[in-house]
């Protein structure tokens, strides 16, 4: 592996699976890190500078992957994935960046924010011009599906941001609009990246439909375990705090259940630490007595484990091979980082 | 015309020159207004009603005009260029809303920005949705030239908007690199809207590339007025006050090229008002006194008209038409606002 910061691809002892994904499409990776480092390249230094901050401080690279492990996984054996590998994370930092600005937030995957080094301004534009990049990319490599694929997932992504905005201090959000908006912001570019693997292959239909919702299923299990481990990881090598969500008055799932089955005093507990954010010493520990007394860490893994399920039988219509393995192996990772 | 202000096309006495080529399209423009108004619609109402916040206010069209006009001059005689009038329209509003969380600008066509009413989140998120929109219109139309031509032009403008970022308060910016900035900021959707009139009349690439050239000349045209009016439009009808750009710390043409005239004590009024943003009373006046001095609002207007000159030449390869009489029309419009 490359020990430039840049192509470096993290790994915690938790990732043994995720190894083993990675091992398979290591190669791959390499290019697709090199393809990243050419394309975020401009004239205009600041953007390369800004771009290589986020991109250099790694992350796992779950969803470039996704669409290089699925596209062998469909027999594919050319070089398109890696390209439009390269632009479903363009997207994805895209959104991480206008992501942070909104959020106002000052540390994602354990370094300072853009934003908090470089002011909101930078981040914006250079969140839009990596979006156009992509979107370059995707037209050099010609396919109109995977265009369509990946604009709509950007627009739906979008709708889910602005949905997140307008739930996110209202802890009365109902149990179905909270998945609405966590397929939509989270899950649509998990759901499109694996998607498209089966495009560039050339594979049938109904193969694409299996592999989006092997996507999208695992991005909501993604998902539903962050939240989870933000109310309980035990293990800091996940670069989260326990009381991140709760500090920043985020409504995930374990708050959606906990209040939906609380009583008028818990109701009014969330409310006041949630939708109000007048928070004091002692309301976190409060906060994880009610999740505990609902049970609502553990139906919120439940709820992932289901997903995660739903996940594995979407790829039973593929021939057992390598790929697949690790394509189970993916869905076994992201529901064990809650134990 | 409409009476509903998100379709009404604004005029003012002195936009005789732009009414004649507005009405030579106006049909196909109310058409433009309905796929505009059709295709921000979203389930998530935050973003139909922000994007008819910014849509409704009006403004020329200039843009999707000229895809319209350019289209119509080739011999165009379908419905697709009404579509790619919206995706350029779209474009342009994404970058707008983006442009006004960057400055934090309180007004915008007289009205208040999205970010004063909304905050800077929701702009930031729903300019991300129009522009992702804009795309998966472009995939429905399924031209990868459309789409190769207004996805460089994304990016060029994203770079554009990160250059003035870097030389917003630098009074010592030199000509070229302004010029650089104005091209790709302003001047590169021009070129792209005009651009593609041809594109999807099927004309040759000689063709196109001569629309490129009126776009991107009438662009920079339009900027650098822009930045005289600023200085110096006596009529209130522009809906600019003057000294905006000035208060702003804005560096501008006027003030590149008075700086790059001007003795000692001249260069030091402009790094305290500009770079150091240390401005009392009395400075627009001294401003104007020294813009005067070096006559820099004329020779900034002396530029916008030779720009218009090379956009009329370019349109020399085309047979006469009451198409390419708007066009030219449009030049002394860009021009004539200065006077």
């Amino acid at each position: 592996m490359n020990a430039d910061p840049a192509t470096r691809l993290d790994a915690t002892p938790a990732d043994d699976r995720l190894d083993r994904m990675q091992a398979l499409v290591r190669d791959e990776l390499v290019r697709v890190n090199a393809v990243i480092l050419r394309e975020m390249q401009s004239p205009v230094q600041l953007i390369p500078q800004l771009a290589r901050h986020l991109v250099g401080a790694g992350g796992k690279r779950v969803r470039p992957m996704l669409t290089l492990i699925s596209g062998r996984m469909c027999g594919y054996e050319g070089e398109r994935h890696v390209n439009l590998a390269a632009c479903v994370e363009f997207i994805h930092t895209a959104t991480l960046l206008h992501d942070d600005v909104v959020d106002a937030s000052d540390l994602r995957r354990g370094r300072e924010t853009a934003n908090a080094l470089w002011g909101n301004k930078a981040p914006v534009l250079v969140g839009d011009f990596l979006f156009s990049r992509a979107f370059q990319l995707m037209v050099a490599d010609g396919s109109l599906d995977v265009l369509r694929i990946l604009s709509n997932a950007s627009a739906v992504i979008a709708e889910g941001e602005v949905m997140q905005l307008m739930t996110a201090n209202d802890s009365t959000t109902a149990e179905t609009a909270y998945f609405a908006m966590i397929e939509a912001k989270t899950a649509k570019l998990f759901e499109a990246a694996a998607e498209i693997g089966a495009v560039v292959a050339g594979r049938p239909e109904a193969d694409a439909k299996a592999l989006a919702t092997y996507g999208r299923d695992i991005g909501v299990a993604f998902q539903l375990i962050d939240d989870a481990l933000d109310y309980g990881a035990e293990d800091a090598a996940f670069g989260k705090t326990v009381g991140d969500d709760f500090a920043d008055g985020k409504v995930t799932l374990p708050v959606v259940l906990a209040y939906a089955a609380g009583d008028g005093e818990e109701r009014r507990f969330w409310e006041r630490v949630i939708d109000h954010g007048e928070q004091r010493e002692g309301d976190l520990a409060r906060a994880l007595q009610i999740l505990r007394r609902h049970d609502a860490i553990g139906a919120t893994i439940r709820r992932a484990e289901q997903r995660g399920e739903a996940a594995r039988r979407a790829l039973d219509r593929f021939a057992a091979s390598r790929e697949r393995a690790a394509m189970l192996d993916l869905v076994d990772f992201c529901i064990e980082r809650a134990y």
